[in-house]
């Protein structure tokens, strides 16, 4: 596995590649990789040559109070992981490499960043959107994978990548869970041991939620309900929101569809978690889409 | 030459065109040929295997007092003169194939946007990076050729390539001008005659006050208030702005370097004209950059 750590070295290994007519998939991470992005990475080698996994913290995405700066990262650990779920080249650029001193462009998507997380981190999707249109045009993939754990992000770069007229096929990938049902995140490692049993509550309160849609339950509001009242009766969750949303708009619902988005972001102490959970219903008398 | 009218059958053109290793050489237009842009598509024919000329008046690029409506259009002409300059494609995609409804991706830079023209136009160069990087990923060339006349124009598409690190050679391409150095502009079209003979001084105001500073003026306030003053003796002409500024900042200048760039925007009657020259100082006490 190559490891190019910086952006002339990447667009060389790709340039290579596309003139052996390689196909190049990408899997960009923050590192700190877990089962999930390795699932990611694992589903890349099936249908492409050349799996690249970029890792950057990209610093433009985390807000002043976040946790740019704890947040894990072990380069080697990580190396060594993509390398055994089938990298064949890792990209760690420096935030200098990404960002010099006359960077000054930004992406800004009008619609799918004012809801769920977006309302609650000013600026971060825009900051997204941005740093995944800079990685696509360095590593110049055929395909990108993105987990729908983070189901808005996938949402900003399909549309993203749909509105500039990217030359790149977006493949989301299913969530991983712990043996509880928690998604699989970098941030589960902040939870303490008590923190990380109060946690389990998240995804139950999705399936409890979904239970409820499937067994009838039509008015999205009274499923909004029912999640929040899933989520608070454990006493170490904050929520930040519980959502029934549209999976593609990602607005606030108030009618049923036949397809409808479970999204909640809380805070278990210090640390902010996020799922969500997609219903679909097999057939559905307030259809509206 | 090919007619293209529509985002996938431009993208198969230059799939073809690729695969062929052809290189592809862009010029992007809103129409209104004139000899400037066919200067730009003779430039390309030398470099180029296939030569695409967009046309597109993008609407988002307008302000709302601004001439969208009354901007010439004639496509069969342009086409015949882009062919007899030798194009091989026109592309002539329509606003709703370049802004689906559900369109909601724009394009912002920071510093760039913010002098000489942008300050007169808010909004305006932003929508220009946005729609100029969506040509470059539909048409994807090698190289895309912009008239020096819009300087800020050229600034902003150089700055927004590099800072999205999109794989495109930008290429300056010098001011063509009238006889009596009007630039040309397909917005002269709109110039009464009165008008037309008016518009000359916009030139001779640029090259007086070129002449000053190599004959040794070191101040760029009295450059500017040079460059003002020689505009200002032609009654018909209304100044928006007269400028001497950093030729990659664009920023004012306070003291001389030896490359300046005195910029001008001026109103005769209904018609907005811009123009530009770049002032390089062989030697310069105070040279600062």
């Amino acid at each position: 596995m190559k490891k190019l750590e910086n952006i002339e070295k990447m667009q060389q290994f790709s340039f290579q590649a596309r003139k052996k007519s390689h196909i190049i998939g990408l899997v960009p991470t923050m590192g700190a990789l877990h089962q999930g992005h390795l699932s990611l990475i694992q589903a890349a080698r099936q249908e492409c040559h050349e799996v690249v996994v970029s890792i950057f913290v990209n610093p433009t995405q985390f807000g002043e109070n976040e946790d740019y700066e704890r947040y894990p990262r072990d380069w080697n650990q990580d190396c060594s992981l993509a390398a055994a779920a089938g990298a064949t080249a890792v990209f760690l650029p420096s935030a200098s490499d990404i960002y010099p001193p006359s960077y000054q462009t930004t992406l800004h998507l009008d619609s799918l960043t004012q809801h769920l997380c977006g309302a609650h981190r000013p600026g971060h999707f825009d900051a997204v959107a941005t740093v995944v249109c800079k990685l696509l045009n360095i590593v110049a993939p055929h395909r990108a994978y993105f987990g729908q754990k983070d189901v808005q992000q996938l949402r900003v770069i399909q549309q993203m990548t749909a509105d500039l007229n990217m030359n790149v096929g977006i493949v989301p990938m299913p969530t991983l869970r712990e043996s509880d049902g928690l998604a699989m995140s970098s941030r589960n490692a902040y939870l303490s041991p008590s923190e990380r049993l109060a946690a389990g509550i998240i995804y139950q309160a999705l399936l409890t939620t979904e239970q409820a849609a499937q067994a009838g339950e039509t008015s999205p509001l009274i499923l909004q309900q029912l999640l929040l009242s899933h989520l608070v009766s454990e006493p170490l969750v904050h929520v930040e929101y519980a959502a029934v949303a549209d999976p593609v708009t990602l607005t606030p619902l108030e009618q049923q569809q036949s397809s409808m988005l479970l999204a909640v972001a809380v805070r278990i102490g210090d640390t902010r978690l996020i799922d969500n959970l997609l219903i679909n219903l097999p057939s559905c008398a307030g259809f509206t889409k």
